[in-house]
């Protein structure tokens, strides 16, 4: 719905000192920004207010409504396969390191007759983006129309996809707008944003993985509780069965950062391989997923070894142009660095291994950039693992050998070997709704 | 001197995050933002975590400096009279409802000996400009070349004119951004703005009038004093002698609060009479102006006496055009307010005063847009007084009588008639430097 024109000069100032914003405030903020009325100038000083101040129940929800309005929403409700109605399940991570979990679960949630639709982004900055990563297979295309998305969910049930413009614009005007003016950092803020994006997808049930650690947004567990805890509210609030897991990125996920490299470790978890806390996480998302879509009494394991999931995987790249068959592409030049102690392998900072892999040019540092699909980083040991001096530790993956001494250096203190060490605790630290 | 462009999103994520900026961080924002090369929603962005973090004492120097750099800075320091130097010697006011104390102080102190170059502003807002007020006078000019101003002050003593574009033109842009995006209300954002305009005049000491009360921009004592010592602080360590004033504006000065009114009253206090709290005011002032001058052993109520004073205005006035004979301009429609009941004038708002002479065509909402000369609010009684019910209390001047509603509405509860009721004390709340 249309709104008067905003006096943004006092919507400001009632952000800045402490006031809550009015829906009709905040609806006449977001058209207007939409629209051009607002400039960016005046939006970006109420989005630096809004990181001190934040935002009530009341304004998140109106902030994420308006969003919402500014675009189209699909309505994924009538998808049938065989004359029978399909329900629809989606998954959003906030993102971290070694972040592949969409590739292995889509294809396994779907083959339990679920719906999957991912509408997926590109990475930006040290935590990988999922198109990319697919975009390292043969033919692969991300942009599908509504009705190829629609026809593919109603045939394979598992799509990954890009986003269409017309799904909140509003939010992909103001998230530029945050990315170069220092205002992402905001619960309130995130939350919309990502919701806005979900809900506009016309997904019936939602499981959020928001990830706490320094490879994460949010490094502490009370700030991504909080974040899981917003966004929660506000999906059950239009009407999306949503719930949430809080999981750990102090480490990085499985063994491999960066494009080809994550899609061969999903392959091998589809395969009934793979690593642990892949695995785990995977199978820990399937059963919400499951759950939130109504499929009670069985184990998602049994998909994954009997090669039902690999299945729907095969269909689902082969039915965006993917040949799951072809060689994925290998790195011009590979770097080895070696454990310098004998010792356990205490810590492996995750933050350390997205950076490098992005430095080795697997992610992009402006929008639009091309990323290399061979480049990223492998570990051959995980956390809690014996380790001898001489041993691989790392191998560098890169098209660009110029691009390696960064990689390196930034590595150099990622790996801690220690006299002693645990091994890691569970992948799952919280769960919300 | 130039610096490297800024990393403007790491700028701001350290001024948010509660870091110090370092010196070369801000000369790359104020030049980039002065060359365009810094976009608005970035400087705003910035602002807004300044309004909220504050700056130390090494930002606002650095802050200043930067901005002074922007520009040319003049250099009084040659001018002569009759063979001799002279000493120069500003005055700047925060702003007030009725503050027409540059208009008797400029030539009272000229009279002495000093040179008083008093660079102005246009109003906006509630708070006058002395620039529209001096403009009522017929023939009065506001624009002097740097020569034209130098040849006055070498001659008559008394200048007050337009700050030409070329002093701080980073400090005008950023003061006309941070106008439309609620960053205004930042006491280091505020010192800088002023002292960097101030200095770049090239004055050899300063006297500040720093305004506290519900009519000011700093409502509380606090926030003017730390606004005064921060100011005081700049001017100093750039080598002008600063000094300030704390002055109370919860009560507009005077009995006029307009552009020809504001003028009639200067006048009356040129000729040795007025109202006693602008007399109060003024001879404060003064003394502090003379003392920073170096002119001891006067008393400056004398000039207003002795008409020399009045000398020197009429010889400022007509040095600029000016017809210092010449009828102000009279409004075409006169309105009067009277007590509703007996008693003692135990309150007068002096933002309510200033809003309503605003509302009648005294200021401008816009920069660039014309204001009434004869437009205005005059009251007849000073805080303490005795009224009886059907006195006058206000006339509202004005040329458009369909201004007469809302201003007349906005004086409604402006005064406050009590049982009892003290007369203020003095205007000079505290002093700095």
């Amino acid at each position: 719905m249309a709104a008067g024109a905003p006096d943004m000069v006092g919507v400001i100032g009632a952000k800045r000192d402490g006031r809550e914003l009015s829906g009709e405030q905040i609806r006449a903020v977001i058209d207007g920004f939409t629209a051009g009325s607002v400039p960016p100038e005046q939006m970006s000083a109420l989005a630096m207010a809004i990181v001190f101040q934040g935002m009530s129940r009341h304004e998140i929800a109106d902030w994420t409504s308006a969003m919402l309005a500014s675009g189209v929403r699909l309505d994924l409700r009538g998808l049938q396969r065989d004359g029978r109605g399909l329900t629809t399940v989606d998954k959003h991570s906030t993102g971290g390191v070694g972040d592949k979990i969409t590739l292995p679960l889509t294809p396994l949630v779907a083959s339990y007759g679920l719906a999957v639709p991912q509408l997926s982004g590109r990475g930006l900055g040290h935590t990988g983006g999922t198109l990319d990563k697919l975009e390292s297979i043969r033919g692969w295309r991300a942009d599908l129309t509504a009705d190829e998305m629609s026809a593919q969910l109603a045939d394979v049930g598992a799509v990954v996809c890009a986003a269409t413009a017309d799904l909140a614009p509003a939010d992909r005007k103001l998230y530029a707008l945050r990315d170069v003016t220092g205002t992402v950092a905001s619960i309130p803020l995130i939350a919309s944003s990502i919701m806005s994006k979900k809900i506009a997808e016309g997904t019936g049930a939602l499981v959020l993985d928001v990830k706490a650690g320094s490879g994460a947004f949010m490094t502490s567990y009370e700030d991504a509780e909080r974040l899981a805890a917003t966004m929660v509210e506000l999906g059950t609030d239009a009407g999306v069965a949503t719930r949430a897991l809080i999981t750990d990125m102090s480490t990085p996920l499985g063994r491999s950062a960066g494009n080809a490299v994550e899609v061969a470790e999903s392959v091998e978890v589809l395969a009934g391989g793979g690593p642990d806390d892949v695995v785990e996480l995977t199978l820990a998302l399937a059963r919400e997923m499951l759950a939130a879509g109504g499929v009670t009494g069985v184990d998602p394991a049994e998909n994954l070894t009997n090669g039902r999931a690999m299945d729907t995987w095969r269909a689902m790249i082969a039915a965006q142009s993917g040949d799951p068959d072809a060689p994925l592409p290998t790195p011009r030049h590979l770097h080895e660095v070696v454990a310098p102690a004998d010792g356990v392998l205490s810590a492996l900072d995750a933050l350390a291994v997205g950076e490098a892999a992005w430095l080795l040019g697997a992610g992009r540092s402006r929008p639009g950039e091309a990323v290399s699909a061979a480049a990223g980083v492998t570990w051959h040991i995980g956390v809690g693992d014996r380790v001898r001096r001489g041993d691989r530790l790392f191998t560098l993956h890169t098209d660009d050998e110029q691009r390696l001494q960064r990689a390196v250096d930034r590595l150099e203190r990622a790996a801690v070997i220690a006299a002693d060490g645990e091994s890691p605790g569970s992948r799952v630290l919280g769960r919300v709704g």
